[in-house]
């Protein structure tokens, strides 16, 4: 398991070697800035920061295996807090690793060379509801749910549902460029921002208009959203916000088999609608989503909606999407499928994140491609994973009017610790790969962190990753903020 | 008018003085690589890429003033041309202005140091039609009406309409951030775009993959889209494309006052709703919309809509809007002022773009901002610029559900040639100084060019701004890019 041990970019710059000389300087100056009780060195902190919810660190931590940890642990509240931790670390050359929710699931948050942990989870205001615009401006602490409930006590909602909504915070939706199960009505969360308050690792603080659109040159807000903590830290997202639906309503269709659903999915966005959720399961996750429901044919596929908008609205997508899965010789199912999964879908997120047990292993790849694509790359992925040794059900779960996501889900028995991580880091790679050779983007919402920054050149090619590595290097030249996520921070490492 | 004529990026790198000594060298080495019939250094040319369809430039050529003229026009047919290009330009340290169509409105294709005018015309291709995911890839050089017929004949749209398009080009689109009438529904260019091919100032080529939505770090593609051709040269889109509507039906409204329409405005975009056109006049504008139809009341404002959807789609926006605005106490006023202007659009647009007469000055602020602070910036912004004493009409006609633009027409007298120059300068500084104060982005669809690029700073902050002067550098170490677009590549001058 070299490969996710060592992130492709390493932490030049910054000089682990020295923290322990220094930390208790540093932590001293911490303590005069936020508070001793915003400070921490206990072990049992550093062990709590050294995971998030990437599966090979919980399969880690089930063996009590020990990871790189923090030496310190900082709660910033103020915009200015920060300002000062990234000024400290500059002057002392040590990393900080940002972390909001820690719902990550690519290690993003986990710190590779010690240094300060930097949790914003005591920055979690929301600062400003504007209900003529419809936005929220919040801080990046304030996670998911609470985001959410906030917004449905006064009519609105935010539309971003990821299955970690009550473990991740906005900062990390941000960061990560991340996606919730309705998000085919309202997009992903780098659609939702309108306006970004960042600060650089100098403690400038940059912040971009909240606007509608704009044409006064490059979109920047586009460069930190999913920057992961690399480049900047978020303090301040202003974020579109909708008013809850009048009315919500099920429905879920049974296909011969992938292709004939694929293309059901294409017809419904040709008619200028965008039902809130629109999954499509193959064969294998068929089987499952419909055990209590019935026993579907060999190759059957189910295809779930949800329709969340004004009555009339619903009226019509419900009819339309009638329309066209009987046309394409689906059977209806009725609201029963859709409905029991969007009323438990919580049940199979939360335990999964718990160590399946010795021997185990277990994961998803989250790809996207155009339709052109979708359905070859699942076939590729599918046949490669497979041949890996472990078994796969799959899901097509954000739908968009030129293409798609697939969740590749994996289970399988490994062996010794050694096999398990072995064949893990095979199934990952050999996924990717034909992901790769099909036109398909390496993650559609869960990010790159340490699991995916070697494939950070293949996706951006080399000038594009040339340029991020620039941008890294320009505005953080001592290489301090989150060294070696998205393979950024490590150039000399990698001509070395 | 200094400012205008010197932009605030100057050239420094690249050396105009010594471009008359190397001139005849280029142009051998031009003709070399694309032709002699792609080369040209005839004065008539010179003239005519010495402007675009900024009203500055075109009351000058009015007055037969000469601005700065490109010393060769290059007519490149394929990227390896263009790689070519910036390798001769960087050796000789000579300015390249890349246009597409020409028909910018600030002056973002415009020589200001000589160099190479380069040509996208000649690269103009439908490179591919997906028809399953519904995009098109085209080459920079094909005009907005060549690529929508081309798509009409084959049941689809691209959805974007400038009043330019049959002198404007994708590659230009891209460039400058653009905006069709229809933008509501179809969005703005940056929204269309799935993938870019960019070849960057070093001759290196930076590819984005066409994919629906991707988690794998900073969209880089939002860099270029905006960069008015001072990062790097766009070489191929791949854009988002609909399948024709089924129909389209037209209404408009008269509103007691603009605040009763914006607040229509408003509830429509509640009700999950996208029409078309959602396109709102002020009181003088109004006048000059209703001419053939009726005399409105004192501040009466007319709110025209066009739905361009599936039938039942269209029946649905057709009532749901009819219902809120006459809840509103609007007036029902049919089709006919709405469908007028659709069928007479190009009317006003393309004889506007001449020389209204001596003394005479026009020209359109295209600003946006949220709903909470639209109507504020249309009074703070109309109120300033009538001050300086030339009279006003204004429309809202691209609206978001989170907010919209205002397009402020402006026409006075002023004088001599001088006078007009300062009276036009005093406008724009006065109508984006209360844009500016209202939270307002300085444009919404036109771009920066030369005539906002003093505006950069403030549009971005000082970290913004210096983040993308460090983007420039990188990219772009000799200048060579059509330097001083954006206020980009020239640091040192300014620091001076």
């Amino acid at each position: 398991m070299k490969r996710h041990d060592a992130p492709v970019g390493g932490a030049e710059g910054v000089n682990p070697s020295s923290m322990a000389l220094n930390v208790h300087r540093v932590k001293r100056q911490l303590e005069q800035l936020v508070g001793k009780e915003n400070v921490s060195d206990a072990e049992v902190d550093r062990i709590c920061y050294s995971r998030d919810t990437w599966s090979l660190r919980l399969m880690r931590l089930g063996r009590l295996v020990t990871d790189p940890r923090p030496d310190l642990i900082v709660w910033p509240q103020t915009v200015e807090h920060i300002q000062r931790i990234l000024r400290i670390a500059n002057a002392e050359r040590i990393p900080i690793t940002p972390v909001s929710g820690g719902g990550g699931v690519c290690g993003g948050a986990l710190p590779t060379h010690g240094g300060i942990l930097l949790d914003l989870k005591k920055m979690a205001a929301v600062l400003h509801l504007d209900d003529r615009s419809l936005t929220v401006t919040v801080q990046p602490g304030i996670l998911g749910q609470e985001l959410e409930e906030y917004l449905n006590a006064r009519g609105y909602t935010l539309g971003h549902y990821p299955s970690s909504i009550y473990s991740s915070a906005l900062g990390g939706f941000a960061a990560a460029r991340s996606a919730g199960v309705l998000s085919s009505k309202y997009g992903k969360i780098e659609d939702m921002i309108t306006g970004i308050e960042v600060v650089l690792p100098s403690g400038e603080v940059l912040r971009t208009k909240a606007v509608p659109r704009s044409s006064m040159g490059p979109d920047l807000k586009q460069l930190f959203i999913g920057s992961e903590g690399s480049l900047g830290i978020i303090t301040e997202l202003t974020l579109r916000i909708c008013p809850l639906p009048q009315t919500t309503k099920f429905a879920s269709f049974l296909f011969p088999d992938l292709h004939a659903g694929m293309d059901a999915v294409i017809r419904v966005f040709r008619e200028d609608l965008k039902p809130a959720l629109v999954r499509l399961y193959d064969e294998n996750e068929t089987r499952f989503v419909l055990v209590r429901f019935k026993s579907p044919p060999q190759g059957a596929c189910v295809l779930n909606f949800m329709y969340s908008a004004t009555k009339e609205l619903v009226q019509l997508e419900s009819r339309t999407v009638a329309r066209i899965c009987g046309a394409a010789g689906a059977e209806a199912l009725g609201p029963g499928p859709s409905k029991h999964w969007w009323d438990n879908r919580f049940d199979l997120y939360y335990p999964s994140n718990l160590n399946l047990g010795p021997g185990m292993l277990y994961d998803v790849l989250d790809v996207a491609a155009s339709f052109a694509n979708l359905e070859k790359m699942y076939w590729e992925m599918r046949r490669a994973i497979e041949a890996v040794g472990v078994n796969t059900m799959s899901h097509f779960s954000h739908f968009y009017p030129d293409g798609g996501n697939i969740y590749v889900i994996f289970i399988g028995a490994g062996g010794s610790p050694e096999e398990v991580e072995a064949k893990y880091e095979q199934v990952w790679n050999t996924g990717l790969e034909a992901a790769q050779r099909a036109g398909g983007t390496l993650s559609h919402q869960h990010g790159v962190g340490l699991l995916k920054a070697q494939w950070m050149p293949t996706e951006h090619g080399a000038a594009g990753f040339a340029l991020l590595q620039a941008i890294k290097r320009h505005l953080d030249p001592n290489n301090i903020l989150n060294p070696g996520k998205l393979g950024l921070g490590g150039e000399e490492r990698t001509k070395a």
